[in-house]
């Protein structure tokens, strides 16, 4: 009985963009329901090395599916330039909820990049104006690529305006999504100004003000991923409306762990977590609504969600590498 | 750059028994002066399909060297009589502390085995009689295999007593050590009389009691590893000198649990951690000792230590399966 290994290829190559954009939109639905089970991340931190491990488990149920699994991530800010590697790396064990037989491994690098894309792409479909036709990124490394690819699946994207410090990232960005969109270089309030905007930048204090966004920008904030960490200002996210993928970490680590502490906002001023949107709970946009903010800090139901969607692909289409992992024969031929 | 994959048959090979021994006595060392990290484990439970997974991350650091990784496993009692699986399914993944690449996966199940037997040969070391000749085996099963090749190790075992009601699981026993070792069938009581007692069941009641057991018998009480679980009888138990791995696991989920929980055993009765003897700051075994115990349950850092042996030895050896997991390429190459 074999284990399916999954590099990042094969991720890329199996994690289909609109299919993994409804099963973590099913995981934020699940979720919202009780159907998901998440324990807190478990941190192993190691400072000698100015990095920290990160492990998710998760199991969640859909009326579909129901799926299991682990990433372990870390943050190491020093593999760029002392190793030349990335500062996030991912492995992902995705296993049998009813055996617990790890039916894949494959590379979470990958993995979280989709599943990242794919959740901005939930929360734009419900929170941006209908007919947005412009993205803006501000920001363009290695996790703005997915944004594009998702948010280009639930609004007809035509005008893409990137803006970053960093002229060799702009160049990459445009070259590789040139062909398809209108893309070009931009100021960071003209990123701002598109209908959408996601902003995936590692800045600890905000660079993105009221004044730099649309009357009716949906704003979707990826960057922040630890305490201390923001990207918008607090005028711009007190004049929208905040929707929150998790409270927990939303308030710890997430875009507006910051003005949260500082009793800026309360829980008074934040609408919903994103699964009351998609459970229809709470209401996504409506004529009324101005600027929305999704903050994003990156459930680790996404992560099993996608690695549902990769594993049966992959399967499907007979790609990966197939290797008895743990040795125990076909389950009819055992016992 | 590639990730090593270490098949069960791998793990097997290069796990050797007293490099394992070794590995899992430094991080019970590691552990006593501070040197680790170890989250507790996460539990996700799934009683619709009466099973669960546990997430079990951990750092070490020793003198020669440090090391990290995280074991995923699960208990799913039906699985070999509905599925033709094991009860109990591991994957680990080691990493690089430094940069958190992940430098091998391996199969957990057999890592388990390895580093149970190689924890009952440190506590063995330190608490049997120094020409200790006979071990009893209390439940044949799988766990109990790796008992008497880390055993064999640590002290001069010529005969071998099993108890099991199950005769197949003695012949498979026999059968694999009958041309090293004096194996033959026994009473619990008899092989209770041996230098050396392991207990690996998964009873819930008590099956060794005070009687059973010889005046200067070390017991390793393996089977326990849920609240209500226990292999010895009380009055074994406040007879002996006990000697446990973690206090928090031991006296939740281990061979202390229920009497710890009834205060028929308080921490007055608790003689050290593991980690205490290994660091020389309680007694090992004296002229005055009569039985003890030793109480494992299991933690994570013996998971790391051992994976660290069969990945250092795998490597050397060029054992494994080389395989581009995170598609990086050569450190060099990059950047």
């Amino acid at each position: 009985m074999n284990t399916l290994l999954l590099d990042s290829g094969a991720v890329d190559e199996h994690a289909d963009t609109a299919a993994v954009i409804d099963a973590v939109e099913r995981a934020f639905e699940a979720f919202e329901r009780g159907r998901t089970q998440m324990p807190a991340k478990s941190y192993v931190d190691l400072p000698q090395y100015n990095g920290d491990f990160r492990s998710m488990p998760a199991y969640l149920e859909t009326d579909r599916w129901d799926a299991a699994g682990l990433k372990w991530v870390n943050v190491h800010p020093d593999n760029p330039v002392d190793h030349g590697l990335p500062t996030v790396l991912g492995t992902m064990i995705y296993s049998d909820p009813e055996t617990a037989f790890p039916l894949a491994i494959m590379d979470g690098t990958t993995l979280t990049m989709k599943r990242t894309g794919a959740a901005a792409a939930v929360a734009t479909d419900y929170l941006a104006v209908e007919d947005a036709a412009s993205l803006g990124i501000v920001g363009a490394g290695v996790q703005s690529y997915t944004q594009l690819e998702a948010i280009g699946e639930v609004r007809p994207i035509e005008e893409v305006v990137v803006a970053d410090k960093d002229d060799g990232r702009i160049e990459r960005f445009v070259e590789a999504f040139g062909d398809v969109y209108d893309v070009r270089a931009g100021t960071i309030s003209e990123a701002g100004h598109c209908d959408v905007l996601s902003t995936v930048t590692p800045v600890e204090e905000p660079i993105v003000g009221l004044e730099d966004v649309g009357a009716k920008t949906h704003v979707n904030a990826i960057g922040a991923d630890a305490a201390g960490k923001h990207e918008l200002a607090d005028e711009l996210l007190t004049a929208a409306t905040i929707v929150i993928d998790d409270h927990e970490q939303c308030t710890h680590s997430g875009e507006i762990n910051v003005p949260y502490g500082e009793r800026v906002l309360t829980d008074a001023d934040i609408h919903a977590e994103i699964g009351e949107l998609v459970v229809g709970s709470k209401p996504a946009r409506t004529d009324e609504t101005g600027i929305t903010v999704f903050d994003s800090t990156g459930l680790a139901i996404q992560d099993v969600a996608a690695a549902h969607v990769v594993y049966e692909r992959a399967s499907d289409a007979g790609g990966g590498l197939e290797f008895d992992l743990v040795g125990v024969g076909r389950p009819s031929e055992s016992n």
